[in-house]
């Protein structure tokens, strides 16, 4: 067996153990299929005595995160710090400045800052690598990077944060309202207790970007995604969906199009026909429409110990078998910079939900309002009144430019036809 | 940009002209990811005549298809011929006997001469590479390969045959027989003149044999496949176990366990909570459970020239950027021999389907049948008279041991109480 591949790892939160306990429980598969073992020679954490139920006194203790950066053994630097910056940002810049390996499940700072560091890599030919982190254990940046490399991609869209997905499909399973169930996964642990960074959309707008990146050949650009959440999606949305055929689920959603790179993280409405209708729970899944491949759907766990793990030591497997290439499948330098495409003339199918008064004229000012911008109705659906005495008032629109359905939304901010904010849901398209 | 990686393309069917649009429609993308471009220069097939909508007078002409393999510039050669010996089998081997690169679809082949022609490539560290022999476009075997390295694989299971899929979902759709759909089937194209490999489960049985190599580091062992297909399943089966909420899926399942390597193709009933319950059409899905990821799913076109020529240049691609190990994920020599692990001690639900005469002592007779054997049921299902006078009895039984029920069926052969074969289907566990 030749030379070990050695790994020096900072941050042992429970990915950090899961590493850990993953090259130790399957060592002998894994040297079987690196072609070499895969050792830990040293770590390092904020707190060194805290029980993280694995044994970590055989290896190097570091006290300064980024010192090991300048291991004299390791090869290759697992940052699994977290944070878009600070001590995560300067141990990735350090290892990438000494000619070491990185491997990453840190979607922040890859969104921030992986262009820079992806440079940093190439200039001395250097893996630098990071599948957890987009889609926890779903190998769908090498499915993108590798296995659809073959094809122009059309269309990458998702589902790829497990908290609004375990969220939805709760409120779904069980007609409960959103702080509600939010309050239980909370509880349960599946969110965190300062819930912004899943809830609004920003965890999955990093995912996005990357992805983006990776399936179009362009330059990151986390700051132009379009980004909303889940915090205005009530049970009625929900129900009315059904109804209709469809499913709401909190997508990413990017294409490169004449205009632009779109990104977008917002609830949709999903046809119950297409496969991502079907993912309930934590579950990440990554669709990616190539002009030969046709629709590929990758799926699995979004994240979690195991399965975060189990995309990081592939990574390091890929590095043993020194499978790397260009971070972004291709040299920095060839990725495109494109501007962010502009939504007005974008055509689709709208869900617009209005919460009004129950008194006479409100449908005439609503129904006036969309003729006026130009916005054709397909279906509409008026429940009666609610709990509050409030009507429940659902517009499903043809297909038509985004603009027009702003410009109607515009007309009637602050009318006395409403007693609410109106929600408004793309419907993916075909 | 460095020097193109010349290629030599034995067969111009539908799969082989893709390829070749493929590379002319993608060519600057694929330079782009590959670090080079991609160029075909020499060609074979039985026909050089044939009008094939693509412009094949550019690349050398070749009469002998064996002898691509010593053409003075590819470095790789295609092989798109099919069959599990004659011509591919000659190439195949010529090519690496040569020292050259080999890709091929050729899923036959590759089952029942894939470690022969792995061993001859690792003796000259040559690459072979098979993506679009197993699921066409779907990546799935670089994810098991690579994605899923890091774990041990308790389970691989999947739809691996898009005709069989195609016919189960329209007899689903439309309450139809199966003379009935696979007649249109063929005649849609979706189904061969003589479809015997693909319903009867042969194809699939290849996919499943590559599948199950991969997934455990276990020599590949095509010949120790359990096969069955889908010729008796009829629409009473699929309208049945939807009522007991599950869909019929032709599966390939794969597990290593204590007795062996156990590999089967058989129509299962597929419980809706699961996504292969989700998929129809002729589309492809392969589960891989591990110890670490948990489920992941590939999902995607499992045939078509499109898709399968994007498998095809993926491989290419690895190729291109020197991103390739040894076929199997391991060195072929460290690939366990396992026996073919016994059934008879599997725990498993059966779904039971009878087709019996309409008279006194029938259900008394086979219920006897089942406790003698330790059969424990756990629902039954009595449908009156059908068209022909005969009454169909379903049983889905508890989960027990195999043997048990198929010593029930040996009790029941040649009784006067079935007017028919009857029907026994697997349950997919959890």
């Amino acid at each position: 067996m030749t030379e070990p591949l050695r790994v020096a790892l900072a941050g042992l939160g429970t990915v950090g153990a899961g590493v850990i306990r993953l090259i130790d429980a399957n060592a002998d598969l894994i040297a079987r299929r690196a072609g070499r073992p895969i050792e830990i020679v040293a770590v390092s954490a904020r707190d060194r005595s805290k029980d993280r139920g694995v044994d970590i006194t055989r290896f190097d203790w570091i006290d300064d995160m980024t010192q090991l950066a300048h291991h004299p053994d390791a090869e290759v630097v697992v940052e699994l710090i977290g944070g878009s910056d600070g001590p995560a940002l300067a141990l990735a810049r350090a290892t990438l400045a000494a000619g070491k390996g990185l491997v990453t499940a840190n979607k922040a700072m890859i969104a921030h800052h992986g262009l820079e560091l992806a440079e940093m890599a190439e200039k001395t030919d250097t893996p630098m690598k990071f599948e957890a982190a987009v889609a926890g254990g779903v190998p769908v940046i090498k499915g993108l990077r590798e296995g659809a490399a073959a094809n122009v991609i059309d269309r990458v869209y998702g589902i790829l944060n497990g908290t609004c997905n375990f969220i939805l499909s709760k409120m779904e399973a069980e007609g409960r309202d959103f702080d509600d169930v939010l309050a239980e996964a909370q509880a349960m642990g599946y969110a965190e207790a300062d819930p912004g960074f899943d809830i609004d959309g920003v965890d999955a707008a990093h995912k996005l970007s990357i992805l983006a990146s990776l399936a179009f050949g362009t330059q990151p650009a986390f700051g132009d995604v379009a980004v909303g959440g889940i915090r205005d999606v009530v049970a009625a949305d929900i129900a009315e969906a059904a109804a209709l055929g469809y499913r709401v689920r909190l997508l990413g959603i990017a294409d490169l199009n004449g205009e632009g790179l779109f990104q977008r993280v917002h609830p949709h409405l999903v046809p119950f026909a297409n496969p991502l209708a079907h993912v309930t729970g934590a579950t990440n899944a990554v669709v990616a429409e190539g002009n030969f491949v046709g629709r590929l759907l990758f799926q699995g766990a979004g994240a979690g110990d195991g399965p975060t793990a189990s995309a990081v030591v592939a990574d390091l497997i890929d590095i043993a078998r020194t499978e790397f290439g260009p971070p972004y499948a291709m040299p920095s330098a060839s990725l495109a910079a494109e501007p962010a495409a502009p939504t007005g003339d974008r055509r689709s199918r709208a869900y617009l939900r209005f919460t009004v008064p129950d008194k006479v004229g409100v449908l005439a000012e609503i129904a006036a309002a969309m003729r006026d911008a130009g916005v054709s109705i397909e279906s509409l659906i008026q429940r009666g009144a609610m709990a509050d005495g409030s009507v429940l008032l659902v517009i499903v629109t043809h297909e038509g430019p985004e603009r027009c359905v702003a410009q109607a939304l515009e007309k009637l901010r602050g009318s006395q036809s409403l007693s609410g904010e109106p929600m408004w849901m793309h419907i993916l398209g075909e």
